[in-house]
């Protein structure tokens, strides 16, 4: 049994090619012990981005603050904002960004273990 | 690609003996075409409780709303509140309790899809 929140967990820039503006943090994943699937939390600046890219890992997002768009395989910009759930399903092509220009987009993405 | 709210997603009462004043809802699922794991939401009514019980699903937790107590296996009750983040490891007794008077405890509880 773990409780914890973000203030408690560690932060450190995403720094995969294509991501400008965002810190990742991993407040229940794979070092505690979680035998299938993590949950990472990613706060995007305003303006910042994550890379738009694919993978064979889906995510399974709750957006916790802010607004922004997901965007899609077709490049079409989807908005989400707090209090909304959002689903990545493996292999689509994908890009978060925060289209505030005052306030973090700050949202739990979940993925499976291997992808942490 | 999926967005929803809680306000478009499906409600009914927790069935589970031992569940008392427990929402159900599943924003994120098998039903979605999601592979591995699922996001379930549940709201629980100042008062109200989960089973005490135990299985061999882990829980990932987000405290979306109020506040309660996660009992452990020896009984002891930890303090949860909105913005935190829980974990019960697979094969650990546990049992989520709203304490308060006025404010309903709403928390995502991550789980592998055949726990959904």
């Amino acid at each position: 049994m773990k409780i914890t929140s973000l203030e408690q967990t560690s932060a450190a820039p995403m720094q995969m090619a294509g991501a400008v503006g965002v810190t990742k943090q991993v407040p229940l994943g794979v070092a505690d012990g979680v035998p299938n699937f993590s949950f990472r939390v990613f706060t995007v600046v305003p303006g910042g981005h994550t890379p738009y890219h694919i993978h064979d890992s889906e995510h399974l997002n709750y957006v916790m603050q802010g607004e922004g768009v997901l965007v899609d395989e077709a490049g079409v910009e989807h908005p989400i904002k707090a209090g909304e759930f959002a689903l990545v399903i493996p292999n689509e092509k994908h890009q978060y960004r925060n289209t505030s220009v005052t306030e973090d987009l700050k949202m739990i993405c979940a993925v499976p273990s291997a992808y942490e």
